[in-house]
């Protein structure tokens, strides 16, 4: 380990402020939806960066963007540092864009100190890791690693029908390079922990050794329409009150489980016709469940499966778990893991283990590479909220050491 | 009364038939949303028949649609016959519909029969009586009550930000005449019940007494944004868990009062951002509660304040009554439920005493001259659903009353 390297610090704080300028939120943070007019500004401030360096950027057939510092060997698998770009639709200036900024400003420190490389250093901007605009989230990584078709991706559509592909294209993104299909020699990713137990203890570094492992439901509630004035209480069957029963169930298991970090979500419920006047006949509930341990998970899980007969009973409407899925219960590399705490030991900086509770494309790349994350600590751990924030100070360190652990990789 | 004089029923079931393909929606009943496309075919219908008959017809500034059938005192007061052609976004064939078609099949009667009328008699489409697209419902009798600003109503917006205004004149209704200023004679309007009485009574006349006293209430329930994920549960604030809390105990009001025909209706739920990843920060709740008597609904309406700041403990938000509103609770005029009741007696037509528990133009004109409703059964009470249905059989003695009592009441 070099141990006098460091990156800039405000020049890494200044990429934060130049992205934090495109698709500002009212409340201060950012509302930057996948392929919106703001996702392509701040694409094209990260190639601009790119070209006024001379690092090569390539564009994938799904928007995959990839800014590559060459090494001396360019027929050696690269090193890869990877986050997004796209935010939230009330999301702050830190997720996800940090991890592409440490990413750039790394490349920038190596060639400020004229530091050659074996393996050449890619930095990665995944399209649609949020999947607040494209269902499901973390769609490009998924892509990356061969588990999702291209032509699949480029057919998803958002809320109001507009087409992956079309917008991709609109924005001139949709990239002529394949997606995936090789195998890079490693892949980090820095990210804040949109949790607090990083603030609240004051360490700067969390070694991530893996991610909750997590559930996710799509439950259909079927009623039927009536009249909301004569129709008796015992003919009603109003999906919106069996979805209201689902809810608080699925809260309620929640808790049950919240003692040892289990938790729930009642994320997104749609219902029709959701009008006054007339009693809604469907509604479709998102949630997910978490939890550290697998074994937890599962009896989460089935508490839910419990539940729901008994919520159907009291809304008196059909409810069924229409689709699942899972992602998270993996446990990243430990050469990587043991190269992150390496480098901080080698900055004297505190560290702290932790299981990553988000999803992130580190997820799929583990799947495709050795992977591992470093989190840095958020402000009372706040996030997909406008008010995310993170200081510098607080930050530094876990950049310093994403440096070291990515340059004593590409040098192995 | 005139004890041979009857409607030519084929004929009223043929315009029934007429309405039916207008708008008509996939499971057999129609979508007919105010100021739609649909909506101006089944006015240019109604207009077109009103032409070929030679009855003036004029439209207000809100679109009202005055169908005049000239009395031998042009002077006096006309008599109303009036109901609405616009449906909910899934709703019935009869709803409104039937009420309007049995007045113009009245007129099409007395022209055949030669019968003159000392007072005109009048039949009326109003506006935007449903409010599946523009809020409030029953708006445009409102306005011609007296009791919202021209203005106000025009400026109404949907759910896709389009103006009442320009909806109106775009489909060509925003006619010229003045809304309201005048007091009609009397305002007679025949419905299907909506309920499921009558279906199971085999009575054939429901005479309304008045309507059910109803409340409203929109909740604004608030939390926070969070990430789904690393957020503990005791930092949750999910606004879509709180409105689950409020319309799970809304519901359960509804049961308590349902022996005594009370109910409740949890009938929107408009969340923000609602997407999977983020906790959702705003929740907009529509409810109401209807009940016979006044005092139980005054209960009613105790008893979810009550349990509102349980719902806002449980669900982590504020929970807030932002907007209240109340129809329904007055009695039509005894005059005109007498010569209700003397022209069922002439037909030998059994009746049955109702309250009214749904929303009708009716109220806002009980305001403004002497009115009264007549109720036909519909299949086990079905309504707001395209399943709504009615036989010809089970109508045609309303659709007679309704002749008999407009006749005697124009001529008097």
């Amino acid at each position: 380990m070099q141990g006098n390297l460091s990156i800039n610090g405000s020049r890494l704080w200044e990429t934060i402020a130049a992205s934090a300028r495109i698709g500002a939120a009212p409340r201060g943070g950012l509302r930057r939806l996948t392929l919106s007019d703001a996702d392509k500004e701040v694409r094209d401030l990260l190639a601009g960066w790119a070209k006024a360096a001379g690092w090569p950027l390539t564009v994938d057939r799904v928007g995959n963007m990839v800014v590559r510092r060459e090494g001396s060997d360019p027929k050696l698998p690269a090193v890869l540092i990877g986050s997004h770009l796209d935010t939230q639709a009330a999301g702050g200036r830190f997720d996800g864009i940090l991890g592409v900024m440490a990413g750039i400003e790394i490349l920038r420190t190596l060639d400020e100190r004229k530091i050659t490389t074996k393996r050449a250093i890619e930095v990665v901007n995944w399209t649609n890791e949020e999947g607040a605009r494209f269902y499901p989230p973390m769609l490009c990584s998924l892509a990356f690693a061969g588990k999702a078709e291209v032509d699949w991706v480029l057919d998803r559509q958002d809320k109001e029908g507009k087409r992956f592909g079309d917008e991709l294209a609109r924005i001139g993104y949709a990239g002529p390079a394949k997606v995936g299909g090789r195998k890079p020699d490693a892949y980090f990713e820095l990210h804040i922990e949109q949790g607090p137990r990083l603030d609240a203890a004051g360490i700067p570094i969390g070694v991530v050794t893996g991610g909750f492992p997590t559930r996710g439901l799509r439950i259909e509630i079927t009623g039927e329409t009536a009249h909301v004035g004569p129709t008796p209480m015992a003919r009603r069957r109003n999906a919106l009150v069996g979805a209201a029963h689902v809810a608080v169930a699925v809260d309620e298991i929640g808790w049950r489980y919240a003692a040892t970090e289990g938790k729930t979500t009642a994320a997104r419920l749609d219902l029709w016709p959701n009008l006054p006047g007339i009693i809604s006949e469907r509604a479709t509930l998102f949630c997910d469940l978490r939890h550290p341990e697998q074994r937890e998970l599962e009896r989460m899980m089935a508490e839910i499966e419990t539940a729901l007969p008994d919520c159907a009973r009291r809304g008196r409407c059909s409810v069924e778990i229409a689709e699942r899925w899972g992602f998270g219960g993996i446990a990243f590399d430990v050469d990587l893991i043991g190269l992150i705490r390496e480098a901080a030991a080698s900055l004297k900086a505190e560290t702290l283990d932790l299981k990553s509770e988000a999803g992130h494309d580190s997820y799929n790349m583990a799947s495709v590479c050795p992977a591992v994350m470093i989190f840095t600590p958020c402000r009372d751990g706040i996030s997909h909220n406008e008010a995310e924030d993170a200081t510098l100070e607080a930050t530094l360190p876990g950049v310093n050491v994403l440096l070291r652990a990515a340059l004593a990789r590409a040098n192995r």
